[in-house]
């Protein structure tokens, strides 16, 4: 990953677009601030004429674009899953982050790692699923009585953020930031195999109720989800769960 | 003028529009960021059905644009005017700068007087004529293989960087810190408690072997410290460890 541009390794994620003319926009958005990855999940039609009108030129990350049925297919391999997320408010357990420091952080971790930023339906966004499989939520900081950003907008503004903190870097190249330090993130997969067998364990013991599982799993996921685990951190969680269900 | 809103004196100003789909997205671009005030100078064609469908219920944006047959006119009232330029030389006879710096300045200037930004042709951007006519100018640091940022894109950047420079004013104008925002953080006493706990389990679990501990807490205590838990999500982890406990 080192040889490749940062930029290149931040992965756009469209989730269920309606409208194809967004997807050109959003290509357009995206090449404007020098990123190319874009997935798209599940999308109503493309390849589509109307997305090529309304890309500009950009048709080569349209070429390049990756279409996929689900979301996990979307971010098996990356180290770093963002949501955009219309709400505001900064839940108390929730990783949720601005454009602009969520900009700096995505370009921290994509130098080494492959990062997603995911965005929704035109029309309601992410579903409380699709937010689960993210580390991180960021908002773009919108007029609260008028929030209503286009999508391609949203990449525009997410794009360029994190143009402007690649180029902040560029500037900067002298300064190390603490998270360049660390290599080795563990992927969604890995991390995903790991809620997985937590469940098991928790399920065996008696602490979870899979019948009555409320809200525990998601919580869980919104601990474990921020500590950007590396993979010797996590063979240290999972021994501990092997041992404890040795022990049983 | 200084009972107004600070946005509400930032004014867009945009120059011989050919599409009018691009006023009713610079219209709306700009209510998503709070900024209402729209000058349009010679526009082909407005008001238009065109604009109004692309707009997306930022009407009231439209129906209160002025309609101007000069660029002077547009200005005439104001104390700052800044051109928005593709080009990105920083020439020595131009107060050049770069849309973040430029935001930073027009919130400055805005807070008491009447600011413009003015954005030129979708082909051809800004005449050398026009541009004598701005005190400043502004780009957008886009990617130099392929700069070619839709009007309305480059509207919703700027207003943006408005919205974040006056945003980062009223923040500092609270002095709130930033770790008010999470309460309930456990404290270290109840971290330390955790960890004692967590010993226990994995010593009875045979995952630890307190004759050859190696650096198994350090490396957990590294990982845990890092999340800042709050004291919900740690009775959560501490809950879970003594089912663990019982199941034994």
């Amino acid at each position: 990953m080192q040889t490749r541009n940062t930029l290149a390794n931040i992965r756009i994620v469209l989730i269920y677009t309606s409208h194809p003319g967004n997807i050109g926009s959003a290509a357009r958005a995206m090449k404007t601030m020098g990123l190319s990855e874009l997935y798209l999940v599940n999308p109503k039609s493309f390849p589509d004429k109307q997305a090529v009108a309304m890309s500009s030129n950009a048709t080569d990350i349209l070429d390049n674009a990756v279409v996929v049925e689900t979301l996990q297919e979307a971010i098996a391999d990356c180290q770093l899953v963002v949501g955009a997320s219309a709400r505001h408010e900064r839940s108390l357990s929730w990783n949720i982050q601005n454009s602009r420091e969520c900009g700096e952080l995505l370009v921290d971790q994509a130098e080494n790692n492959q990062v997603a930023i995911i965005f929704g339906r035109e029309s309601s966004g992410l579903s409380n699923d699709e937010l689960a499989q993210c580390q991180h939520l960021l908002y773009i900081p919108a007029n609260p009585h008028y929030s209503s950003l286009n999508v391609a907008s949203a990449v525009q503004i997410i794009s360029y953020e994190c143009r402007m903190a690649w180029l902040a870097r560029q500037d900067n190249k002298k300064k190390l930031s603490k998270n360049r330090e660390r290599e080795n993130i563990a992927t969604t997969r890995e991390m995903e195999g790991y809620y997985k067998h937590l469940e098991t364990v928790m399920i065996d013991s008696g602490f979870l109720d899979p019948k009555n599982p409320k809200h525990l799993m998601t919580r869980l996921r919104r601990i474990y989800g921020r500590i950007h685990l590396d993979r010797s951190e996590l063979n240290i969680l999972r021994g501990m769960l092997v041992a404890f269900q040795k022990h049983k």
